[in-house]
């Protein structure tokens, strides 16, 4: 399998790399800056060596190149203020593929709250930029940067996926639980709303001094357990 | 400690008040019907009898006789459909106390879906409905109702409180922790309008094939464990 990451430079992008990486999964992390792209696999390739046996080499390119190299999902992991002009610029690469939109819009200023776009989600406004043909799913939102470069612990969050493409959701949920996490399909892309809007939550516990732990995750938990 | 619960004849009230009266609260279940409210109570107390010796007798009242039967708290538990209207008919009652919404505005007919009021969710609906000198609290909407009927097993879900009062939110959060859950603070009203919305996601994964169990809860979750 082969991914590309776009705006695959910053933590939470450089986090998901090094996972799949390590998990045998081929990634091309993508920036507008193909040098700052290389030089950071490097140093993501460095933090993996020895590692796992398995561990496949990161790869940085243009996110127009990254794209080009996935063979059918693409991630997109920029700040929410770079989202619809990252979409635009390689909006035309993505016939065939799946977008999977990991970007939560948290609002200018105040990482503890949402501003959410007028689609009602990035994800709904991803899907309104890419068009009815390409499947948009929502993933990834909740983990945070921490838990997903800390390779020495399991990731302390489960994965809710939204999207209105029942085979596009199955498709990620397969890649997501490559990172070791359980993923469950919480329905059609305005499920979004409302997963998006559970990272700022998380951050606020993470900044609050009554809560005894930062780095918080969200998990379904079964009853009776 | 005195509380009442409108709408405490519903599975979600029946169980708050298993649990609180079973930790030593005074709890007054409410109803539009005051003679269903004391044939509830009385099926509650039967199922408390000799099992817990801290366990108050839960009595069963008219809404309006509940209100100013609590000390501090009233829970707010009726269906969305009922929700302006059971506040308003008790409104000029709530002086002095503090709201605690526990509705989900579960989409009409749907059930794994939010259709949410003008003001963003049910607790931001009901701060505009009783005025700013009642605090509202949203909390307990993401609890199954069978996790809190069954009194053999400790409940497997955090709350996640919402609201503008900090003062409010605190009382609040220490009645849940009656129940045995942890509490957390998720910031300003706003916020209920993605905690409510948690709620249909639970039960499209309760409904769902694909996942081995149902009345699932959410936990907020520290890194390393």
């Amino acid at each position: 399998m082969k991914v590309a990451i776009l705006g695959g430079t910053g933590p939470q992008g450089q986090g998901i790399a090094l996972r799949l990486a390590s998990a045998g999964v081929d990634v091309t992390i993508g920036s507008r800056d193909e040098v700052r792209a290389s030089e950071v696999a490097d140093a993501l390739n460095a933090k993996l060596r020895g590692r796992t046996p398995a561990a496949r080499a990161i790869r940085g390119a243009a996110n127009e190149v990254a794209v080009r190299a996935a063979d059918r999902l693409v991630l997109l992991a920029v700040p929410f203020s770079a989202h619809d002009e990252t979409l635009l610029s390689v909006r035309a690469l993505l016939a065939g593929k799946v977008l999977v939109d990991i970007v939560v819009p948290l609002a200018p200023g105040n990482p503890r709250a949402v501003a959410m776009p007028a689609q009602g989600s990035a994800t709904e406004a991803a899907q309104a930029l890419v068009g009815p043909g390409v499947p948009v799913v929502g993933a990834l939102h909740n983990v945070s940067a921490h838990a997903l470069n800390d390779l020495d612990h399991a990731i302390n969050c489960d994965v809710l996926v939204a999207g209105d493409s029942a085979e596009a959701k199955e498709e990620v949920m397969a890649l997501v639980q490559q990172l070791g996490v359980s993923a469950y399909d919480a329905g059609p892309a305005e499920s979004a709303r409302c997963i998006e809007a559970i990272t700022p939550i998380l951050i606020r516990l993470n900044i609050s001094k009554k809560v005894p732990f930062t780095h918080a995750g969200v998990r379904i938990w079964a009853p009776g357990t």
